[in-house]
């Protein structure tokens, strides 16, 4: 059995982003020498996630619209209270997932036709990292 | 450490369905030989979702009510400039979930009295693959 | 390669509640023996949750309401018809998730800063499952 890990540091312009790791992971992928096991990718922040969709611009907006509808950025939370004012990236967090666990076959990562890596920032613009942990053989 | 990879296939006859695949899943646990360990189950799409929950088909119609309330089926996604009419099924797999991890002890899928393994489709009517995978020894 | 599984039972006071169980976790991690690997934490049921966010009061009651918003508690599910009340429960655990996988390196849980685990009750005040499952060496 082999193990391999990984961190990747995204610093995003926008305070909330959808950026495309892919290739950071399928590099990892590589670099690990594991032709066949799981691969779990991670955000380590609990105001941004790591999910799989689709790299198309207008969706990738459509999303951004689309939690702000579910999990409006507001007055009012209770978290607010501790002086903090991203209750709303803790909720968009949680719709779109925290973590993707992708099989890796044959050496890659073993994905349908359209399958992508995202990392979604909810609270960004400072250095967040996301974990990439191999395990096979 | 073993691994074993299997696909399925699925093609549901309505556009919007929830199918119940946990025997498929627990077939292959048994043709992995592996009696601990962890099994992935992922659509490979991404209009698509597996996910666990309860065989109750009262439950399951609420689900698709709720998703069409929370993610609606409408003209002006920005996904739709490109011709796709589909977005909303972007949005309702993302609720429900891309994967399951379940974990294998003494050979079996390792659950709960109620847990079920589905197959969440939002746009269907054409073949559609899962991608298990599962990993131990 | 090792495994190691583990069950802990949680009952709590209130109907809908949010417990920390991240201690309970790394004290599995602990016994396993396993410094690099993969970490299933999942609920066996599912009207209850397993999801990975911040360990501040005030954000937790604010996941409550919102999931009230979301997928309220109210009469009208089909699911009730089976003269189940818990609908709401079921749809609000799809939401926060059922499970979270965790990377261990060097023996540790490898979380980002502010990385708590919590189960999330949505139909309590009765026994509920929780399954730990370790794989790595």
């Amino acid at each position: 059995m082999k193990t391999y890990t990984k961190y990747l540091v995204v610093n995003t312009k926008k305070n909330k982003e959808i950026v495309n790791i892919t290739r950071a992971v399928a590099a990892a992928v590589e670099e690990s020498g594991i032709s066949e096991g799981l691969c779990l990718v991670n955000s380590m922040h609990i105001t941004s996630s790591v999910f799989i969709n689709d790299e198309e611009s207008g969706l990738k907006q459509d999303f951004l619209h689309w939690l702000e509808e579910l999990a409006p950025e507001k007055t009012g939370y209770l978290h607010h209270q501790t002086g903090e004012s991203n209750a709303d990236a803790h909720l968009k967090r949680t719709i779109m997932g925290r973590e993707a666990t992708v099989a890796i076959t044959n050496g890659k990562l073993d994905f349908g036709p359209w399958e992508e890596i995202f990392y979604g920032e909810f609270d960004g613009q400072r250095n967040k990292k996301i974990l990439i942990k191999i395990i096979g053989e």
